[in-house]
């Protein structure tokens, strides 16, 4: 079958609504050539680019990095609804709320025996503090987190507790979902077991000297001990030197320096712009990115690629002659790293105005290209995926059979009362720069982040201008 | 013509020893047949590895970095020897020389206007400091060296002087010869105009955050001023800031922090390890590569390997069953990245002592195979060449038609009294780590380094147990 046969085909099935193979209550707006037609238009525009690279080159450039909480992030929060409101967007504005204002230190870790070496490391957000002049105790390395749980409480004490399990690389991010747990919550399990810091390897798929940082959590009423993230080669390093002969048994043993702070009465902002929709205005697609990044880079994959991703679809769609039937709005959350922005952003809505959102969907994975999307349940297989997957075909992309997932850290609070959809970029290399001091402009090519920006205008246009219900329980086509 | 038929012919020209396509002078030795067979073994007992990697892992490994004048460094010559002691070498010992000691301090930059960015740096080998709380002044951005030369004397008077030419990626590693004087000159010509700090888009040809080091040189009464490099992002950072139109021509201003020092009578030690020939035993093949490294990181590439590289060559000579007939010298530099072994190596060697060195070669372009070796003067164009060119082929490899242009830092203070060879590794990826925090031994494939082996070990063999004299002019074949 050629394209162009098929082509003919999926808007012969689109347009044979009522018959048993469309769902009537998944089938989308009354005109779906006309609906497929722009959907092909505003792909096709986004392919000739100019909005998403200069969003994210200009964030990076002239703010730098953005730490939730930071006077950047503030910064840059007005940097965007200065350039939202400059693009045209509507209802343009500010939603703060409290965050820790956890704030980076010194970081130095040297080895003292067997011999002096200096190691790279960086300090995980919500840690805590070393004495000023650091601490020095012995190493307890583990090879896998399973191993270092398997230690009974107080096994650990006055360790500082090391564990080099290493990451997996995998296009769609899970090898980073199998093991985030070692860094969110290792710290404060070999706290419980006696230990006075914790070390991790990277979540890296890389073997640069960066280390990677990133948030790690404790129980409330837990005094967070120092926690922080070697880089690979150093984790390497650790594990050759635990097992080389030459050294005959030689104990591994530490010098640590990791001095973060918490900045009491900080807060982070949430910048929210509109299009507001020609038909059902109350009727909302949620679509976003965040535009707070770690301190150690510019946060230019992380996430200015998503705000840039975003804004750029939704330009796209802002510029056609007549607003789509439903409201499309566009977050650019404020403290995604730490994990506020999104339940501040839930709170701040009912569970009615919740139940009017359409769908919500945020772009947190690089600048890469979107190869496949994920709707709710079953709505691959409704006509309305069909019709997505018509459209995104060419990138090519499509719409994977099995349900989203999830939807990104900032959205995932407004479940279960709003569906979700997951638009899967490549991360074949996204955790080689992740959280860490490579993540740089010169990281994004500018032709490819184009072909993301295509399958989000494409996924967003059609469901703002169509009537799909996405809690409606799809039937087979 | 297949490569057996190839073969076939080679030798028989090697064998036709007094005919006109024979030159007496640099004829090899009486049987060329066994030597070539020789060689032949020797290559694939390289291949079969087990020498180099465990030398430069447990180098990297049990000693870490090695800063030339460091107590690192000298725990290194002190491995060194007896490492090659149990191996079996002869008359090893210690030769030691002084440095200047300069050692690394604090070192941070942050972009005060247009916005405050933090920005990667580290010092320049022999730099000056600026005072322990840094400097605040003017950036004066040049995107060529070249434009920074132009200016005149007291242009650049109180300013930070940045350069960001980029630097080209090439095999033979000439994109690096073309620009180092950016950084070894760059500083004091700067200084000259008035600079009070000069930094240098580092010599690298990865897009890593990772600034790369390197010596700087001043003139003699010159008191240096601070002086470094910035990582390839941040100086693409400082471009971009440069010509934003987004801040409406704001300077750019920076504070910096970098506070090296020197420590007087500090000292610097070559390892120097000999094969005693077993019949002119005062003729010697010289090859090695240096111990010392920046102190960034464990020196994997520049230059365990190449310590390892060439000791694992020697120890392959060692082993045979007969010592060659010329002496197999084996020399560990101390202090090649400030450039003080190579001149005090010939300084400790008379004129009439080197004129008996029959060849130099120095290996110190990272852990890649070897793909091509450069003779002296014509020599590609003899029965020697040939027979080299016979034994490396399968690796593969070729002997290059143009002379050798040099041998290596520590070596060429020897020239022009001992004629100089270049075994030339791939380096299309080596200045993405060299001189980096990336320099460790995670870059380094344990049987890619074996293939330089076995054409060190052939080359080395081939030059020790053959009459070929380098210093005669060879006659066309």
């Amino acid at each position: 079958m050629t394209f162009k046969t098929f082509t003919l085909a999926i808007v012969a099935l689109i347009v044979g609504a009522g018959s048993a193979r469309a769902d009537a209550q998944t089938l989308a707006a009354p005109d779906p050539v006309h609906l497929k037609a722009n959907a092909d238009a505003l792909r096709d525009q986004a392919l000739k680019g100019s909005i998403a690279y200069p969003f994210v080159r200009d964030l990076t450039t002239e703010i730098g990095e953005r730490l939730a909480g930071s006077d950047a992030e503030h910064r840059a929060a007005q940097w965007a609804v200065a350039r939202l409101k400059a693009m045209g967007f509507q209802n343009v504005h500010i939603e703060s709320f409290p965050v820790p204002g956890w704030t980076r230190g010194e970081e130095r870790a040297e080895l003292i025996s067997p011999s002096r070496q200096r190691l790279a490391v960086t300090s995980l957000g919500n840690a805590g503090s070393t004495p000023p002049e650091g601490l020095e105790a012995p190493v307890a390395l583990f090879h896998t987190y399973a191993d270092m749980l398997a230690q009974p409480v107080g096994a650990l004490s006055g360790k500082i507790v090391v564990v080099t399990q290493p990451m997996v690389r995998a296009q769609d991010g899970s090898g980073y979902g199998a093991l985030a747990v070692m860094r969110f919550l290792g710290a404060a399990e070999a706290q419980k077991r006696g230990a006075v810091a914790y070390l991790v390897r990277s979540l890296s798929t890389s073997d640069s000297r960066l280390p990677h940082t990133g948030a790690t959590n404790f129980p409330p009423g837990m005094a967070p001990i120092p926690a922080g993230a070697l880089s690979v080669p150093d984790a390497e390093q650790l594990d050759r030197l635990s097992v080389d002969p030459g050294l005959n048994g030689q104990p591994l043993r530490m010098r640590l320096v990791l001095t973060p702070t918490f900045k009491p009465g900080a807060t982070a902002d949430t910048v929210v712009a509109d299009i507001v929709g020609r038909e059902r205005p109350d009727e909302v697609v949620l679509i976003g990115g965040h535009l707070d990044s770690w301190d150690l880079a510019t946060g230019a994959i992380d996430d200015g690629a998503g705000a840039a991703i975003t804004t750029a679809a939704a330009k796209l769609i802002l510029d056609m002659s007549k607003a789509p039937r439903r409201t499309v709005r566009l977050a650019l959350f404020g403290a995604e790293e730490i994990n506020f922005a999104g339940p501040a952003f839930a709170a701040a809505r009912s569970v009615d105005e919740q139940s009017h959102y359409v769908i919500a969907a945020e772009c947190d994975f690089g600048a890469e290209p979107v190869y496949a999307i994920a709707l709710p349940g079953a709505f691959a297989q409704t006509a309305y995926g069909a019709m997505l997957a018509e459209a995104i075909a060419p990138l090519p992309a499509y719409v994977d059979r099995a349900p989203a997932r999830g939807g990104g850290e900032d959205i995932e609070p407004l479940s279960p009362h709003v569906p979700l959809a997951s638009l899967q970029q490549d991360g074949t290399h996204y955790f080689d720069i992740h959280h860490s001091a490579d993540d740089t402009l010169d990281k994004i090519d500018a032709s490819r982040i184009d072909k993301a920006v295509a399958a989000w205008v494409a996924f967003t246009y059609l469901a703002a201008d169509s009537d799909v219900n996405f809690r409606a329980k799809p039937s087979s086509p």
